[in-house]
């Protein structure tokens, strides 16, 4: 029997979801026992009159019913909404024509009590897949959140903490305020690479955007953040990425854009932070490509690697793994040309190591943002993804439960 | 502090290379102090006559010393050779020009003193990257070794200690010598990937074949076993394999490759077992693919995957991670027709989970050997790899030693 003692890294991460800086936006989380540990896991967000909605969805080939079901909803109500629930526990993936009619209900049941068309409610669901929703639990749930709504922040909290299953925190963020109010909360902590998955993401703003320019802005802020979160390169069933406008501020579409990217950004960042036992967020920018497609490739390479993520959980400066990984690509194109910097020291170039205080990196590299830099003399290209570290707690939350 | 136990499993693996078997082949392990250990770090096989050899190296764009020099000399000497010098502890990569210079001396030195050429040498080198070899050390073991070959299995074992790096164990292999007297020996536990990666393979055969057709057949099997096993999916700069044909018996060429192949998969197998702390072997057939990229691809993407690893490692029959994950690949075309089948048990078919023994097919993944089955409905081709576990003891080993 071999023991390991290691510490778990576990950050302070302050949670808000001020919805009262919204009109019109009542929330709540509760708890039905979809999850056994009791916690909250159906959370609801009604808003009192019909809004502009964006999403994106996963890519992945087994997307799930509350997948499909939302992607039907947002076509038939043309991109104007009532209500978004969530619930977490369950992801109802992988259980077939029964978990679609499962969906469905769960919007219909939103929908009989707020006067809304089924249509005008979306559904997302996370957690266990191929086990079907226990309805009587979640019926019940419904009809708890529906009394339970309230335009306080700490409904807001509730509804963060609803939708989490192996966070270690609730996710959330929010603008300053001085241009627009935009407000944030997501889930995800496994199954994490770009395209989403297993995350969740929840974005309103108080701008005033039709659905057609939100279509755009959700996918170009998920490709600002959500999409260049790796944690183990797995997109799942479920990933869905919503984003509201509420119409109460005339704004230019580029602001709430710019806004609302800030927003993803810190919420993609805490998922990458949390990264199922992650002890830290590793940048990696690759520069110097020969064009985008081989600047994203060497970055996910390096991303998804275990050898890099567990160098980087024993803070070691391992240059020679990184260096390796990019030699593995058939996307470096110069190799003599390569750079390799970690946080902030260039420790390999024009071929061979560079003399460099290791402790003083090793020390640097403890931090909570660590940056590498891999710096080609192939082109011009960049790219940039966050990882996170592979430690003992990735292997103790995987391997020992079903996620 | 969190705190940790688990069970080291190490197989028990016979060692046994026996190059008694072989006429006028002598060889040897001994310790020069390259490795802090004082263990065996410099081993090497002497041949009386000039013996015919083929070889494949790393594609990895990073590739060392050693095997630069082991490519120039096997085109020099048209693929016959005296001898092969192996170090381990220091992988000479990374070490530019001076470090050309190292491998080439470490040739030149064995050559003067068995009265060849230095391109009749061949050399191999493994462990930490872009530190200078010790040449005093490394100078001091050759003169070391050239005085203590032998023709005993025991000196065979010898040498394939001598290229352990953070093997558990050594790896050798025999054919049962009804046909040819093949035998081989092989390093290797982590980054491990297709393509070949830091591992090194010796195999020689008592057969009668030139080095052109040496060259297809180390090809060949090189691509039926170390190129289908994945540890963490990261081709080193310094994998060799090495096939030597000693001349002494008339045998069919396809006979001998039959041959070579078993001993070759055998040393895959083992290399896999080993896995830095893998406590099995997971062998992955994706059958009914579109084609034999889609296959690979498919295989591949499961082979890699941290999610996955971690599932085979807690024995969890985790059949949603498995599907989820093949449904992120655009090869999969057809995600309705997919059968998942986990140790000989079918747990996923037409879109949907089946009723299982969840504990019996539990208790059937801890078995050394465990095959994972994905079946698709996309055409006719398959594809194998083997992968290893991901438990606690690859991040111990990963975090806490620079490799």
């Amino acid at each position: 029997m071999t023991t390991i003692e290691y510490e778990r890294s576990l950050p302070i991460v302050p949670t808000a979801f001020p919805i009262s800086r919204l009109a019109g936006v009542r929330a709540c989380g509760v708890a039905c026992d979809i999850k056994a540990s009791r916690a909250l896991d159906l959370g609801l967000i009604v808003f009192d009159a019909p809004v502009a909605v964006g999403a994106v969805f996963t890519q992945n080939q087994f997307a799930a019913a509350p997948v499909l079901v939302s992607r039907q909803h947002l076509d038939q109500s043309g991109g104007r909404i009532r209500a978004i629930v969530a619930s977490s526990g369950n992801a109802n993936a992988c259980t077939g024509e029964a978990g679609m009619r499962d969906a469905r209900e769960m919007c219909s049941a939103v929908a009989s009590k707020i006067g809304s068309r089924p249509e005008e409610v979306l559904v997302a669901s996370t957690g266990v897949i191929g086990v079907a929703l226990p309805m009587d639990r979640v019926r019940a749930g419904i009809a708890k959140a529906l009394g339970a709504l309230g335009t306080s922040d700490e409904h807001g909290v509730a509804f963060a903490k609803a939708i989490m299953t192996t966070d270690a925190f609730a996710k959330t963020a929010a603008s300053n305020g001085s241009r627009s109010q935009t407000i944030g909360a997501a889930k995800g902590a496994g199954m994490i690479e770009p395209n989403m998955a297993t995350m969740l993401a929840f974005a309103l703003t108080d701008a005033t955007l039709p659905s057609s320019a939100l279509a755009g802005i959700v996918k170009r802020t998920a490709d600002a953040s959500f999409n260049r979160v790796h944690v183990d390169s797995h997109a799942s069933t479920n990933d869905s990425y919503f984003l509201v406008a509420t119409g109460e501020r005339e704004i230019e579409a580029q602001v709430a854009e710019d806004d609302v990217r800030e927003v993803a950004a810190r919420l993609a960042w805490l998922i990458a932070r949390d990264g199922e036992g992650a002890t830290k967020v590793t940048t990696i920018r690759v520069e110097g490509a020969a064009d985008d497609v081989s600047a994203r490739e060497i970055a996910r390479e390096l991303a998804r690697s275990a050898l890099i993520r567990t160098a980087l959980y024993g803070c070691d400066p391992n240059w020679g793994r990184f260096v390796s990984q990019v030699g593995n690509t058939r996307a470096l194109q110069n190799p003599v040309a390569l750079e390799c910097w970690i946080a902030g020291t260039r420790v390999f170039a024009e071929g061979a190591p560079l003399a460099f205080d290791r402790a003083a990196v090793s020390r640097a590299m403890k931090r909570e943002d660590v940056e590498l830099v891999i710096r080609l003399g192939d082109g011009s290209a960049s790219a940039t993804v966050m990882t996170s570290d592979l430690g003992y707690a990735y292997v103790e939350i995987n391997a020992e439960y079903t996620t």
